[in-house]
């Protein structure tokens, strides 16, 4: 099957279309309209069978991940995620795979309201890297540099999960079943937070999302920002399923390090405090104060005042930071 | 080596930065202003060792083709390119190929004035995808739908040179030394055609990039048009290396079928002829017609006023279109 067969056949006319792609999947380039006074936001990731996701995983899986990792970057910046690209590099046209890929692809991005604008499928081994475009208004982009001393630090939803996920998927952590199987979507199936996003952009002076760790993404912050900051790692949310799974200590391990929760990870001025708490309660977005930006360089983590030991790999209870 | 080590040691601020990249490589997502009245173009290629390049290929002629493969579709459509992003799969952190890669890659993109704004590096069998963004004024936009009866078929340069490059790599074709550098340098290094899609666009009634071979790509455009042509074979433009190195029959073949010459293949209605030929002479781009648009569905090939039978695989004379 040709290139232009698998895009046509798949991927073509499976959402609603949107009014500002004037020319979709099918010729040169895809071409879109930005609203008046907005910048484009635009993010490329590459997912690679056997290290992003285990070579076993569900089509339906990898569409989502794949999507999810992306939307997230654009919730990171406040954008309106709008537009896709796929380029797909499959070992063979399995039709079965391609339909429950593009299955999950079309209802995720009917989900989120985005439309694939574009693709190219190759021959190779397995791998899908998206580039997502979205737009947000010139003065309300979000970005790691605007982090102050004083500022509060936030982040949304519970970290770790996906890191248990990613465990239990290996091997290596078992558990009660309703437990195991909340850690393992959370690994699969990360929520990008698309509303908090944009909810939150305008209002707040930093932000990133959560795909190396919480310790490794704050530090983006810091450096960008070239400030400190002091983290309370007993205010770190975790899910129930987190503290069924592993002790209290692995539950802090997993969160300040794992990775891939896709939440982000955002810093506000005490001035806006009110309101922006107010207005994630009107959407129902939960997020969780873990500490505070600091005028002086490195990262601290305490527990319960006391200086925290994290046995993260390469990383110490207080972190110096890139120049 | 991290990936955001590789991207920042490698490939940020390596050329001349553009103004309205308000943020590039580094943060979640790159932030980027369109000129008002402007509409964005996106194109996505991938391409893989093996199957797009032969293995050996060096690092600097990857870079430039990859860009040359994007930035020929953006040509295509009539838009400024402005904006990269590299997706880049490594089999191994190798420093000195990294190297020759970035440098070929960044004096491309400051020949023709474009920024990478981001990019994904990842460990995987070795392959690229690019995404690359222009813009162009709303009502200016070239297609491959808008081609008449009655219109004059064009291409840009000469065709099938790539074509023959190739073979020479695979052993397959040999001849007078400059004649074979010729061929193996447009094979290599094709020319996007940035500035003649510039140029054409308000004045031309479709287009398209001459990637997949002349037929191939006519073929798009009389089923995106609804339309038929007739090509006259003793036309084709063929350069000097390729006459010197192959059969007239031979050449004819390749300037049909081969591909991979990104050149322009557009459609001119013949009220504006006058008017884009005194443009493109111009600007020094030549240009060749090659047939017209016809009203009857499908394509004729003639050669000399009688019927064409062309040996490329999976095309006669006369083809059918998709519906």
């Amino acid at each position: 099957m040709q290139e232009f067969s698998i895009i046509e056949q798949y991927f073509k006319n499976q959402t609603q279309p949107r009014r500002d792609v004037l020319i979709g999947v099918g010729d040169d380039c895809a071409i879109t309209a930005i609203p008046p006074n907005h910048v484009l936001a635009t993010t490329t990731d590459t997912l690679v069978s056997g290290v992003h996701f285990l070579p076993d995983t569900a089509p339906a899986d990898i569409a989502q991940k794949a999507l999810a990792v992306n939307l997230s970057d654009l919730a990171a910046v406040g954008a309106t995620p709008a537009w896709i690209n796929l380029a797909l590099t499959l070992p063979s046209t399995n039709e079965e795979w391609l339909a429950d890929f593009s299955d999950a692809f079309a209802r995720m991005c009917e989900y989120y309201g985005v439309n694939l604008i574009g693709g190219d499928t190759t021959r190779g081994p397995l791998s899908i890297t998206l580039t997502a475009q979205g737009f947000v208004p010139a003065e309300s982009v979000a970005t790691r540099s605007g982090a102050q001393p004083g500022d509060y630090i936030y982040v949304t939803g519970t970290l770790g999960d996906a890191g248990a996920g990613l465990a239990v998927l290996k091997g290596e952590l078992s558990g009660a079943e309703h437990a195991v199987q909340y850690a393992v979507a959370r690994h699969l199936n990360p929520t990008p937070r698309v509303l908090a996003g944009t909810s939150l952009r305008r209002k707040i002076t930093s932000c990133i999302d959560i795909s190396d760790g919480l310790i490794g993404d704050l530090k983006h912050i810091l450096t960008a920002s070239s400030v400190g900051a002091v983290v309370r790692v007993e205010d770190l949310p975790l899910s129930p399923a987190m503290t069924e799974l592993v002790s209290l200590e692995h539950a802090y391990e997993l969160a300040l390090g794992a990775g891939d929760d896709y939440e982000l990870l955002f810093t506000i001025n005490e001035a806006h405090l009110d309101e922006v708490l107010t207005e994630l309660h009107s959407v129902s977005i939960a997020v969780t104060c873990i500490g505070q930006i600091t005028g002086q360089k490195g990262l601290e983590l305490k527990l319960h005042n006391q200086a925290y030991l994290t046995q993260t790999h390469s990383y110490q209870h207080e972190i110096p930071l890139d120049e």
